[in-house]
């Protein structure tokens, strides 16, 4: 990985600036400050977002979910606002976003973003000269809307992310909580595939850092095979650049975990 | 105010002592450190959860989901204990606040609060000699779940608690979201009243910092006569202690503003 | 700043090595992965706790508030274990950082930080042969204890911090909370100075998102001159790390705007 770096500052600069143009797509116009300057252009540009082993698109789910949840205006706004107008997501699927993303991080966080996704998706549209998004209805989604057929449904779906049989229907949280909407609706609906969902599933577990929906999402990233562990490395070093290292810390142990336990798995299997 | 506080030092600790044994239902028992003795035993206590102005049930749901939100093993548990062994919380009214917390602070930690809430009333239980939760699984709620008579209903529901017509159904965030789940069936569960919501709906949104949630939700649960403005003054001061008084002082200027919108709307009705 | 970079990834690597044992106390022993290699020690360890401008002791409060807040439980037991070992700070001064942190980020998340407090001092006074921290109770703070006291000296407390006057007696937060506990009480303990509350409070109130305290304590730290421009920039960067990107970016702007402000007035008054 080393060999990758810059070895001179000036050029590691100018990488760091093209790099913050190619993602926010505008040039970097920030004020002069450590912040900015060590931080921002010789780091996490040319070092975390120029890296290998996660695409852009993908790196992008991980920012937007971090800068959702540390409900900084400005940095919402130009993730929202460059993840729409580089065309890496749709308007349809930054919408889904939003929706997964209410689930993991609760809804008020969500309700801004709500707000800065449809403003975001105008100003785009004003730009390239075409309509803004329009206030047509949404379309409600009723697959399984037959209570037990719901929850069924859910009870399948958990147990397909999740890589682990279904809780039982022991509790209001599970029952009418995750298996009739976590997984009887959000995690089924068309717009995001289960890769992208896991993406933001991972970066969202990662920020409310409760132990046991770390443990199981990352294990069952890397189990189902959605995501390689090169690529969750990948994750949690672009994680701890917009979360903090404190919080990423505890990922990169569990991943080293969980991806032990696979391989021990594996071996055993095999023989 | 102040007239309720102690004058004498010896004296604070020891109505310290006795707050502390009073809501946690065991006497307190950290090792010494100014965090426990000059934070919890001679101002946590004494000089919060001693004051008049709101019930003792009203005080464990702000607290209980500000520990659920801060994600600290050993105030989890404490708290989820008391309130179960006191009998101020049913086993029951835990479980809907678990569902309800994690709709508003995201289903990852409420995840760990609905383990917590099972295993402490096993606990409970167990002291009294009763039987343990059964794992019986439990009733799906399934009043409106014609997918557009749920989703009427929930635009009611929402008019109702947030005192402002429904939003339009207009994203996937607004409509699968907010009308589907949280309004069309979360908010309209039995087990606990709408005053009860509001207490650890106000917590929530306080904890995840948003501005938009938090203007409506305080100005809803004044506007609407559930929470009095004399509550709404301690419910923010409990909350400072529990979650910081760097986000407490937002939700105070922000009850201030709503509270002078609110008379002077009453005054120019009243002309 | 460039300038100090290493040009060469392997003495990067080395510095970064050398670094990360001086703050830790403890050779780096970590697995391999980009979180660790590209990130910790190629970035974090050589480029921002290597930078001038801040003592490694004030870095650490920075750290100590981040991690704290983070609930992750291995870096606050590597922090608090290597702030205490390194001899930076005292076992009193850890205690009163712990008091400090519980009003700005909530008693919860205090209450693990004063629990590893007490087992890292034991683990670092066993390693020096010495005997462990005892459990006599801890002095009880009596200075104005008389109630009106108390509020008056948290007023003149309160104007001196911040820098403006203390707000009015008008609600239960500010009376029986701000004026009666943080100012008339915690602020003023011996044990830290107010230059080391500062430095744990600007990184509280980062941590906790609300526009209102950020504004006051960054403005506040500038104006009394207890934190240069320099030194704050660099507190931004090192937040950036511990926190993330994301929610510095907004203190990078309010350190902008405030500085304006103070050169502006300073400009004005000269005249």
């Amino acid at each position: 990985m080393t060999s990758e770096l810059a070895t001179d500052s000036a050029e590691r600069r100018r990488r760091g600036e093209a790099v913050f143009s190619d993602v926010m797509t505008v040039p970097s116009a920030l004020d002069a400050s450590p912040y900015r300057d060590a931080g921002l252009l010789d780091f996490v540009f040319p070092e975390v977002w120029a890296r290998p082993g996660l695409s852009r698109r993908d790196r992008r789910w991980i920012t937007l979910a971090c800068v959702g949840a540390a409900d900084t205006v400005a940095p919402i706004e130009a993730h929202v606002y460059a993840a729409l107008r580089s065309g890496d997501m749709t308007f349809e699927q930054m919408q889904e976003f939003v929706l997964h993303f209410a689930v993991y991080c609760g809804w008020p966080k969500a309700s801004f973003l709500d707000e800065v996704v449809w403003r975001q998706q105008s100003r785009v549209a004003a730009e390239r000269g075409e309509p803004g998004p329009d206030g047509r209805p949404w379309d409600v989604w009723s697959a399984g809307m037959d209570p037990e057929t719901r929850i069924s449904n859910g009870e399948q779906c958990f147990a397909a992310v999740n890589c682990v049989p279904y809780p039982g229907r022991t509790t209001a949280y599970r029952t009418a909580g995750i298996l009739n909407f976590v997984f009887g609706e959000v995690w089924q609906r068309p717009g995001l595939t289960t890769r992208d969902r896991r993406f933001i599933t991972l970066a969202c577990v990662g920020l409310d850092d409760t132990v046991g929906p770390i443990r199981s999402h990352f294990y069952s990233a890397l189990k189902s095979g959605d995501v390689t562990i090169d690529e969750m490395r990948e994750l949690i070093l672009h994680f701890a650049v917009y979360s903090g290292f404190a919080k990423a810390e505890f990922l990169d142990e569990v991943v080293s975990e969980s991806w032990a336990g696979i391989q021990r798995g594996a071996a055993e299997a095999a023989r």
